[in-house]
């Protein structure tokens, strides 16, 4: 399984740089920021996703790269404008100084703007062969990552900060605010992989679980991880008064949620057969995950 | 033509309103952001721009509408992440306070890309006829509000502020922020209303030239006008040792190449006969306005 990720991260990487090289022309910094964080050490946890749902549908992955690379470049845009001073206002993000420390605070803003605007400038340029399945991609992509989707769960993060919220209120914000682009690049994947109905929908439920596992798991890692292993202070969920499944149902209670979810997710997968064997061990991979 | 501009400019507000509703839901509050700047009293230049150029070619200006709505949505983005503090820091716009004065500089980061993530979800929602065709304007479009285009015309903008730049310099920069999007408008809006190569091309050169005598008299008013006209402090450019036409050329020469490039414009719609004739007046009063 690992040999197997390894793969397809080099794969992603190397598109990546090609979709977005260093130049030498008067807007040559902006390049030099959007690089910056995009090469900055991301597990690249949703395009792989995508790739694996494409493949387990059947279909050829080089159809689904510019979605991938587009994915991680509108998660890249909002980990940027997350980190803002305006936002959460963090120094250290995987170990190194934020965009707005290593470049300015008007750079990060644009390099922010210019990795979502890339995203579509991407997808858009698609030349294949199924060009109404690549419009509707498109738009899960857009969809997605928008008010009804990324965006809206991060403004009712951001509203919710210094409040309690209940348990359901906590999983609509992540349902959206990571939620929404997990699945995307699940159900893209499988689209583009010319999945059917049925594929695309057990494609979703995964993601859909996956994504709440994968998020408390996050929770936990921020008060059990150290230091070193996440490259930010630990206990910073707690400080900024955040709720997190572990300040609302506490850690023994959210390690059992993280089990439940995830298997939920792997059981989402039974119609792939022995086709959804890296997703399962992907799965089980992230949820005991250290960083 | 005043009449036939008034039509079109509700024509776009009603679908705006449409595109971006008032919402009851927990992330109403970026809905209204959004509404905020998109509806502080615009001039949709750019959406008039391709209803009219769709129009010259022949087409259906319904073909052309949502493309018309997205780059009013890019338009006001970026006019939202302009004003931040970080950026131009403006508390004013069109007499009334920006997004992040009258909400906060969070929300205002936040506003601004959902209405770039918006544009985007609106364009691939199409479902007409001219399904390659609309793909092509997608991707015409990322690519006018991207690094190569709008901005990039912001960085360059950004980095020569404090510096004095050559004329060309200036217009390689205005070229860019502000002549990208509007040149996307009106290809767009010829391609889509199915204009041949030459129609394309023609409508681009107008856009181009039309872009420079457009930011050239904006420079102008900057100087001449009055602080009711414009809704901001007059003389603003020069105190914040921005390059601009005035400042470069001084007030006579800028008159005279405003002038030159409005002449230009208006010559390049020559092959329309009859049918640019709405975007040749259009053309006057934009370059003799007042606000």
């Amino acid at each position: 399984m690992k040999e197997h990720l390894k793969e397809y991260i080099s794969l992603i990487d190397k598109h990546l740089d090609e979709y977005i090289p260093e130049k030498n022309n008067p807007q040559s910094i902006i390049y030099k920021a959007m690089r910056y964080s995009l090469f900055a050490g991301g597990k690249r946890l949703r395009p792989v996703l995508m790739l694996s749902c494409c493949k387990m549908c059947g279909g050829d992955i080089n159809e689904v790269i510019p979605f991938a690379c587009a994915l991680e470049m509108i998660h890249t845009y909002s980990l940027i404008h997350d980190d803002l001073p305006a936002m959460d206002n963090d120094d250290l993000r995987r170990g190194k100084p934020t965009n707005h420390i290593k470049f300015n605070e008007a750079t990060a803003i644009l390099a922010g703007d210019a990795l979502l605007n890339k995203a579509f400038e991407v997808v858009s340029s698609y030349n294949g062969q199924n060009i109404e399945r690549a419009l509707k991609a498109i738009n899960m992509l857009a969809m997605s990552s928008g008010t009804e989707g990324m965006i809206g769960g991060q403004i009712v993060d951001m509203e919710s900060e210094n409040k309690s919220i209940t348990l359901d209120e906590l999983e609509y914000l992540h349902l959206n605010k990571t939620g929404a682009i997990i699945r995307s690049a699940c159900t893209i994947g499988a689209l583009m992989g010319g999945g059917c109905e049925e594929q695309i929908e057990a494609a979703d439920n995964f993601a859909k679980n996956l994504g709440i596992a994968f998020q408390i798991q996050d929770d936990i890692l921020d008060v059990t991880g150290t230091e070193e292993e996440l490259g930010k202070p630990i206990g910073s969920d707690a400080n900024e008064h955040k709720n997190t499944y572990v300040t609302l149902v506490g850690l023994e209670k959210s390690e059992e949620l993280s089990k439940k979810y995830s298997n939920k997710a792997k059981e989402s997968l039974e119609i792939f057969g022995k086709k959804a064997d890296f997703l399962k061990s992907l799965t089980d991979y992230l949820i005991t995950r250290r960083n």
